[in-house]
């Protein structure tokens, strides 16, 4: 930075101001995007977050990253490592993961659609549900969909539905006119040609007959995640309240 | 029809087959697209509907058919009509009104958002919610929001909320960033020049920062009411099991 | 035209040559979109067809027009008629409509893709074809689906299966998912907002995970019937042929 | 994976559910996607697609993996090689290549467009169709195009013809008007500028005035294949069983 | 006009200021769209285009105006009038229609461009060419175009040819494949769907395989024929040089 | 509305909340876009402007509404009509157009594009600016633009020129590379084919490479004006501030 | 180059003619985009700059050409580095900066967009103005807005606003509907999915309800620099105009 | 290749057919682009061309095939090397370039439009046209325009002025008001953020008000310079034959 340049400069203007106060305001924690930051910027906020709050979020984490905090933390906090979307929870040894009693589903219709799911999954966790996930039944084979749905419903039932999907996005729309739940349709960016990149998949869900469905946007695992645990969230809230009174 | 074709030609081929189940296998009741359909058309599902279910939603009615609705049925149905979208319940005089204690909060930027706006009222309301209104609390105004919205939040206790905006559509970001509640974007085709039509005010929900935002499509009222009605009526169903227990 | 122009001008500048040889030469009859088309010349086509080839055939007919087709042509041809989308076949009295022994299925995901869908088996039966229609059976509520493709599939034993859908445009992958036959979709103009107008349900089945899926442009019924037609009166030859051998 | 996650969680919870049932139920086998997969997940797939079909087949092989099928495979398959599309078909040495008697013609408007008509021409020779390729006759000097496109109709009698072209995308409409066929018009990401990346090619065809024309999505050459090979077994199964009978 | 407004106000402040510099600057003359004015406005800018340069050429001219147009003029001009795209050519008594010696043809795909091409040909006429149109030759029947494209370039010696096409656009990639002429594409507002009103048109003769193609914008029939003029007058003017010499 | 429904329902919500700070707060007053309401809507609005503020600004006045405003305001009120965007300021007889000192500029490069011209000098006019307009100018004929524009800067001295343009929208980027002052460009929906309704306009614009070029949306010109006028009373704030101390 | 050119080719025929005279002409210095040129390139013309004006501006260093510039010019020149945009500004030791008196607030929606609006700062300030920025102030907590956006208008007496956001670009509007003066919209290329890339953010902005914004393209910090200074330093010229009068 | 393929397989199927007649027909040599392939390929198709007509051509030559170029060919063969874009001109030592006589002009907006430029300038020259650029004479600065215009008018008398410009592409449109010939409008793909990559620079050439102006793609530097040599050889043809006469 110049040295000539007049005050107030940068010197007392934070480029960045954490929103330490979210996960109290909101319900929601911040998740930290790995992969738009340095190692050295990456670890230095998982440093602040777990000192401040005791768990440290960060979604799309590079190799070296990865490294570097199973090698700096794993003394002091457990690592939870979620493989398909490089997702880590770093919990620190004296703080314990809550649970709120929130039930959330989630479906993929494809492999490719892992990921985002996961990082759906991620985040329903970190805010106390537990996630029951079935991948891979899309509507280019419907027989293999009926039994996980039916089991999400009737067996474990869970408050919310996330669906994954890419390509041609269809499988939301099938399930909400099965399943008296809300569901969130949750695009990813597969699919080639016109309407590709997720385009043609959330079209489908935005045009979708079957009533109950909201979506986010493309690939935003995080945003599915925290829609869907805010509401089943809100009917644990019910359960709770009820049961205590 | 040409005489001369081959059976099984349209004889038993019926064009529409209503999917009078969905209600009880859903939890969302069929509002029927009056301007897509010729008067008798209407009238006659109308009549399908008061008979079968003992009561008939519409929406978009237009004139012609709004003063034959109330011409034919008023007698045997109440007639509630929401102005502003044009939108009309009937119900039978021996059908009650169900109130499942679901609690649903609905603001608006403009007043152009109204309609819309209330589309959402209608399909909640006859989903059991309760509703709480508020309009024209946009963002180029900030001040009008902030009171209400803590009403809503505090007072009200809303399970979830809507937000209808056309034009920037920055207001459901604006209200997602504030509240601990899921928050359903219903965007509007208000709006001239590039990103009109709604088209701006739906991006601008699908990109928001704010965690905890999902959204239906442009105008979609109805499929804002329904998942919004989906979840407050999951909570309200977890306070009346908890309660009942 | 000004007097003045040089030759050669218009004089011996036919505005139309139509092409009275594709349906010898392709197997598909000329349709005349008479929307574009003033009465009278609409009427003079007609009756150039039925000169030439004992036929016409018409889509889109306006009211206008219809009842001079009836009255002046009922006495030496029949005519058929589809009131969904106004479409007309005239025959003279001493012409047989000639069956080719193809087999199409018709699927339509509501009842306003009706009308394209109604246009498509026009073309099919007048290619000679035998057309099994199904209307209004959306993925919103698959049950309905089930039983009415299995009979198309092994009872009426179709060579092609046209599925005509708007909205999300998912009813083709699904179908194409199940059945052993090429699958044409068809788009239709029906949705609103984004991807409304029949975009959505174009893009859903350009990126079907479903093989055997093909697709016409939105509402081409008639590009929709006519590959159709001549992919099933491509096995009837076969069938024919071998039956003769 | 965490440690700590509560059942049910990722044990029991495949990501991939192969469709070992869609070539029995569609007609159709199923093409792994080798650059989406690492080499040992792909080398894992073919065997188990080996063990259990007798057959694999592969699009889009990296060279790594190219080196490694012909390493493992070889002493107990054959390696079909398709250069262009990088294309790969390993069949156990107890397994006959079987012969469904389809015929399809493959044309290519450029040579730049050769890979996806090679692909295309993969999949229908694994639906066991004859295939008949000519490449590069473009519209750009339509006389190359006349004798071949003859020959293919009245020699080698073909049941359906994919016409694959990029750029302007005409070929298809120019060919649909001049064959008694089905045309499976296959866009490729052939252009640059606006309507680049294939999409002029799309639209062109989707707008094509020549009745018979189908489109699959840009680059989708195993959807073009699979459709026109479910399009000519249809005719050979007929020819086939009249034959029988 | 509000009274109080300040001077200098629109007093002095013209709304139009016609071009009458450009015929004599560019070589093309203005074109009146009449579609955009009231009948006074536009007669008063013929009368005032009769004085100053004894022609006026309109375009788009409603039946009104077409009336009154006759009614005014035809005492002290003739009037020349395209019926298809409704121009009018308003020539004083006392002027001649100047040849410039130049030669455009002009080819239409199907019958619904003939508008365009006719307000391209009365603007070539008007820039002094001899035009030779020939119309609905298109793609979908290829041995049409044959025979009229060999004598446009053999015998009527064009400098240019103007192919002007709606749907999928291909005639002009197809003529300019073939002549050793420059080619102008002129895309017309022709089709529906995707890629419709012209779109699909304007993309496929952008990405044309054939060098030697320019294009102006859907339905610009003006500017085709401009630029067509202007290239078939550049020529002429050095045979008329070279022979003057 | 129906009676049955719930308090808080919308007797006490009201639908609009007119801004009356905002002219205060931003100095910018409020615009009664006129052809959204029904002209007894309209009229009650400019009834509490006039009683609250003494003064009403609307656009887009239909006939109707313009009729109704003489007759009932005229007694009481001045009307300032501005024929071409069909705007209109009512002015209390008792309080007087104040006069900010700030001097804008607006070009056009058409006569189309005087409209939205004329309802920026109308906003900046009534923010107490001197407006000094030039219409008609674009580029297909520069040799008119260089004197006005000189005018403009060097003798009316303003402080920014809004320039309006639509088709190709080039204007702006030319005379923002030529003054030593902000330019805001607004693009008008003028133009046909692809890039028509003013896109081609806007883009160009937002792609200038002339700096100091700021835009407003397709048909803004009550936004351009607003921010003009602001530029412009911020150097006119200061010229008074310097010249009272 | 070929040595066969006939004259007059390249060699007399400059690639680039630098606008040297343009900082006098607009009052705007050209700013050199450092990663479109090879290294040598760069300091060519850094050289040429730094001779000719005693400064040179360049955005967009690579690292490479950093090291070479301080290696060249730090003993004759200062070097002042936005490090966030990689700009740098050398200036000759016997040149000065000067001061115009404009006073510019710049805020970011987050710390993503504080490239761009350093590149913003950075022309400003080469344009005299003094820069006061707030960073990473967006709607997803708004709180973090009020108190510093105060400070800018009532302390800082700032005379022109940039406001910086990508994702859903919303606080411009919340700004502009805030504060008194002209509010320069500065979209980012952050965001993904649908609307990403600064589309939504600068849909968003051209749909603001809040007058008296204006906006220049995604990623031109340049140009939002440049046209805030003109706008400051026109005020600033009034505030020393009177001053000195 | 696999062995069992049935014939008639690829071995009598060339994947290339080289149009080696078209400089012939049409007028206009192909031109390679060696980019899309292998440096061995690349050397193939240049023997080949230069044995069959003395000449090769080529364009986006990498640097390895550069260097083997002129390794291979220079003893044999002059190689004039087109630095900007990276074209190469190899011509047999006994074949002289032979000139047409045509004159063609070329002007960029900006120093980023030279290598599309040079592209349409290396096939002009190729088609015996003399060439004439100026560089660099955007309307950012306009003054820098007038002179070299007037001097290829009226001086060097060209036929025909290809244009290239990026960014707001608003170049072309200036040129056609100003001269009294055909313009070609060649949209380069410089530019960034809404309507970059060219999209703006050709939307608004398509949307000029000046008439006389057509187009090519985004970086058609070929098709510009084949259809700008075909006008200006058909000027110079006339001169010719009235020469010879």
């Amino acid at each position: 930075m110049p040295s000539s340049l007049e005050p107030p400069w940068q010197d007392d203007n934070p480029v960045a101001r954490p929103d330490l106060d979210r996960v109290r305001r909101k319900g929601v924690p911040e998740v930290i995007l790995a992969d738009r930051k340095t190692t050295a910027q990456a670890l230095a906020i998982v440093r602040q977050f777990l000192a401040a709050q005791g768990r440290a979020i960060l979604s799309r984490v590079p190799e070296t990253l990865e490294a570097r905090l199973r090698e700096e933390f794993l003394g002091q906090a457990t690592l939870e490592w979620y493989a398909h979307c490089r997702g880590a929870v770093l919990r620190r040894s004296d703080v314990a993961h809550s649970n709120s009693g929130g039930r959330v589903g989630i479906l993929t219709a494809g492999t490719s659609d892992v990921p985002q799911a996961e990082e759906a999954a991620l985040v329903c966790r970190e805010m106390g549900c537990l996630v029951f996930s079935v991948y891979d039944v899309g509507v280019a084979g419907l027989h293999r969909l009926f039994e996980p749905l039916d089991r999400l419903v009737t067996r474990e039932r869970v408050d919310v539905i996330i669906v994954a999907a890419g390509m041609d996005g269809a499988l939301p729309s099938v399930v909400s006119g099965m399943v008296p739940l809300p569901v969130i349709g949750l695009p990813t960016s597969v699919g080639y040609g016109l309407g590709g990149q997720g385009l043609a998949a959330l079209l489908c869900m935005l045009q979708t007959c079957a009533p109950g469905l909201a979506v986010v946007n493309i690939d935003n695992g995080i945003g599915a995640g925290a829609v869907a645990a805010l509401i089943a969230n809100g009917a644990a809230a019910a359960r709770r309240e009820m049961d205590g009174s």
